[in-house]
């Protein structure tokens, strides 16, 4: 056994199922297989180097499911660890208790590792990595989220690329955001949705240009990269409530309807509205719902449903939700906004009025703050 | 009073409102102003040529409210007439109510046109384009919906071009769709998506390539544009039922509220699904509430909540889906997948295996027929 | 006459010709046509107010080719006055004599006006912008060029908005460059290349983003807008060498063809080579010519043919080029390329070493003076 | 050995070089490595399976350099025989009989394989794409060019995927063309440019919408792929004319630079113009040497430098060409024209007229035939 002759840099990969893993069961339907990515891994060699894992007594030191890829243009050895969950779970299945989980197995190991890995399925990924962006406080090393379209185990597959370049980047760029990295793409998560299905390009940041290119070079934006300032101690908050949902106006709603979904135990409520923040102001019945349930203490978060931009207020019926007490998502996504109203009213030492006004502030840069001001300025006509 | 020199085309403009002929009230807030627009387009000499009107005659030809386009490279003139509605709606209003009406008004008009524009909101012109392409059975005019990012009355507008562009295409060119013209390219209404709300290019159809661009160059794509066979008159069915919702899933939701959103009167709920086509397949709860529904009838019509993509059944998560009754909504958007629900749960002569079949087939060009069986010939690995 | 309620600012405007301004001649084939412009502008409501200049004796204050735009929604008033070339130009027809002009026609009047549009055709218009972005040095205003795909007299055209959106940037917006607006964008001139012949969308600034998109609101990259930090005197530098050339190279060029393409009296070439910066190693002939033109003194500077990307030397084949004496134009347009090697190789009172090194360093913000160090440090793998 | 239990097929793969195969020298310059690839690709397990080659004989029967994919969804085995070239040549030594000798090799091989790829550098592959696309007469198989912008030898690379993908779609699918295999997307061979020297998605198409996209399905565009109607036998015409080269027009060009390229023994030159195909008609010397060229024989081919678009003749400046003797390129890249000159002007039992007719003609789907014809009906304004 000899020393590694180049700096080793070691990646937490936490494997909680999807698509990557995936293997067609006995009717050609995909699902988690237990233990079969490891053993997928270390046969490709763009993944896993033995010859440098055995000359250097890697699983002594690092244990079984340990995996070392070949040596990278920096002049550096990343070696990754991969812990499989068990059940492996598809995304759609995801809960935020699995957000809580994957939080604390990051806390756990936070010291180390130089950065992290959370192979993912693609379905909820960037609701989960909205989430775990609220709950990782005072972040300073990579967390980078991935997974693929199609599953490791077939001859063309996305898998290989987007979990190289995953570790790659969350071991040798210390961009300490919760990321999501897909298709030579690095994105901040709680920007993130998966806005084709069927494309290898799956994913996107509607209001942020990406963090980072990936291609013949690596570019990173550093002018966009979020630096917590805090000097405070990294924290997982995994307490996430669970009282929150997701509604999406479209013509004809009934006042029923939106009484049904408000109704208790729901405490928080993002409301995908029309354009830039819209909601019909001729239906006194449905706005008398909305101002009933924020009076008994609901927040209601206003969001687009459109991909791209953000809401305002400058049209009557955008008003009118103002009046019924709802606040403004400004330009999150609905998947962010979700996450972050779980995080918030789960801060049980803050009161309504403290929760809203922190479901306003840029915690993350999940948001634009001040946009409404500036953009004010800039308009010409 | 002289005849005209070049041949005449009449378009119908209903102005339903929306932002293109919005004025900031004293507030400085947008609303719809009465018979502000026509005032407004007889001033703009793109949009109306008043030497020839007088000389023609044309208010005594055809009323107050018609306006004239200056000669078209077509060495045409296109007249239109504008109808308001009153009062005007700003389009998060819209009502199956209304787009019945707008249905009607076509209905009534529809031998004296070569075509018809509809002035609409952006917010729901999508919603409203898929509901009119469903009611309008045997069509054979163009029936073009457009509108404004920003009011005609502002110095810098996207109204201007986005209705002498609208104007254009349903006079000129015979395309007998119900179509959405906006920011120079033509789609296919049921087709459409408003997925940015700040940009002048604030539609797209994610998953068909524009029916025409409109540059320097109209250039229309006759291989795709859809053509009715039947030989039957053209009629609007504007019977719409009313007792039929939109449900975004998201990580965590509830069978609680799942059930609430189905409870009676729903009739017809279209699905968000997370990537193409998947639910949560560990929450049994859940899906007893969605086999409950569809065993007392209620049609539940999978549709992904991503922007492009197509609904597949090659997941567990997915087929418990179809399990439980579901049917899939391949590519449809929502919107259209909404509104096809409404017109096809009116069809009350037929019984729900009959409306579920509709629902399924491809009526006006809005899906796919046959994808998974062409692209699984295709797949290669 | 009344004194004017709000802010007037003052643009000139200075039309060269080009299609925007063009009209059919009886061959029909278009054409530019004196003082066509200013009469069709007039009758335009968007691009003049016609009641206000009369009220506050705007020809008197300014002239007879005055114009004044609607109040903006900054609340000012864009006053401008067109100069007319005569004969109006078809920029296919611009040589390095009619850029000299327009710069002097803006050193003439740069006190009294708040900023400048040029009217230009689009052949050549990312040509003459990169000019003019080095003709003009210590600015401290903005020039913004523009101009249309389809003649301001055509029913649909792209040359009110063009024109609108110039004069409002110029007018009111403090960016010191020379830019180009088309289509609701504004580039960097010396950026930009004509890559569209047939669109509206015809301008792009492949390696760098827009500094402005201007749709339904004006939103200005102001990080990226470069600022002159002389505190040196405005001035115009309008000495251009003649001798400079462009040569695309091709498989099969032969060392014939370079030599008479390299012929004196050339003392510039932008070469323009494949991919990131590569020639033919064989063909040492090609490469001995190549070698003498740089030895009696020619800078060749060394562009990519590649629409979008930047030359390096990691190949064998990019290094022989610097081995013949060629300089790396790094990510400079060869239009910027072109017209730089004209602006510094008249710079007589520099030798040609000190010429060389101008080129290479970053004037205008044309080219991203240290890329290679910066991505070096960033390859990953 | 037992016999293969699924369906095989063959490939040639001609490995020209390129950055593909590429490694770093001792002076960390890139340079092609005989004999390299194909060790490389026998340990990539997506690339060779060797426990299939050996269980089936596979070195016994096609010989040592013959690898085999695992096997694809398609339920088929590609076998591939890797040919490499000595000296492997950098795209940038590409000739004229670098082309010839590659269609040789086709032509030599075409009845033993289904398919063929063409391992090339990328820098001047839409180059060499163009050249075999004429070359090849009645072609009935795919032969697919491709390559990779970073080395395979690199842990982050696209060459593992292109290759991979080429095979399967060289092999699978009979897409009856030369095409261009890059970044997931198929293009038709002559309508493709490198337009992006640092990414991996470094080729488009920009006048033809890709052939097929091959993501997590492979989806083929069938309404546009080429097909030769001929019933004549496949052959390889590798007469070309070197007397051939590209201009491209920049503003100060001279009467005395023309001339100098147009000189014997040039016979066919394409002209990379202003636009929609415009030149400086106000320089009548530079219009004279033209026209002296044309005269004596020379074929001179009107094409536009800008990356999208067609020439037309609308302009003044665009017709004193078509005057001097010039033909219009269309839609034609200058990489397509040039190589379509070079092929067409070895027509020698051809007069100079029937040549020119034929560069006018769509031979291989380089262009498109009568789009002035469509468009001029289609235009409305």
């Amino acid at each position: 056994v000899s020393s590694p002759s180049v700096p080793e840099v070691r990646v937490l990969a936490i494997n909680t199922g999807g698509t990557i893993g995936m293997t067609p069961d006995s009717q050609n339907v995909l699902a988690p297989k237990a233990n079969a990515l490891v053993k997928r891994l270390q046969k490709l060699p763009m993944l896993h180097d033995e010859v440098y894992a055995e000359k250097t007594g890697l699983y002594e030191r690092y244990g079984d499911k340990t995996l070392v890829l070949p040596k990278s243009k920096c002049n550096k050895r990343v070696i990754y660890s991969v812990q499989d969950y068990s059940p492996l779970l598809d995304s759609s299945n995801m809960t935020p208790e699995d957000w809580a989980r994957i939080g604390k197995d990051i806390e756990k190991n936070y010291e180390d590792y130089e950065g992290f890995v959370i192979l993912h399925g693609t379905d909820t990924m960037a609701y989960t990595a909205s989430a775990l962006s609220f709950m990782c406080e005072n972040l300073g090393k990579p967390i980078v989220l991935t997974g693929s379209q199609v599953p490791i185990y077939e001859l063309r597959n996305d898998g290989r690329d987007n979990l190289l370049g995953a570790l790659l980047i969350a071991g040798q760029f210390g961009v300490p955001e919760v990321c999501l990295y897909f298709y030579n793409k690095l994105y901040r998560g709680n920007r993130t949705t998966k806005f084709d299905s069927g494309s290898f390009d799956a994913f996107s940041s509607p209001n942020l240009a990406p963090l980072a290119t990936s291609e013949a070079d690596v570019t990173i934006n550093w002018d966009i990269v979020w630096r917590d300032t805090s000097m405070d101690k990294f924290r997982v908050s995994t307490e996430m409530n669970r009282n929150v949902g997701l509604l999406r106006l479209f013509p004809g709603i009934t006042a029923a309807t939106v009484k049904a979904f408000l109704q208790e135990p729901m405490e928080g409520v993002v409301l995908e509205t029309f354009g830039s923040g819209n909601a019909p102001d001729n239906q006194p019945d449905l706005l008398v719902e909305l101002k009933a349930a924020t009076d008994r203490g609901v927040i209601i978060v206003n969001c687009t449903q459109c991909l791209r931009g953000t809401v305002s207020m400058s049209y009557a019926t955008g008003k009118v939700l103002m009046d019924a007490g709802l606040i403004s998502g400004g330009d999150m996504t609905p998947e962010a906004s979700l996450s972050k109203l779980s995080y918030v009213l789960a801060k049980t030492g803050l009161d309504r009025d403290a929760q809203k006004k922190m479901m306003v502030e840029n915690l993350r840069g999940e948001k634009v703050t001040d946009l409404g001001g500036v953009k004010l300025q800039l308009r010409d006509s």
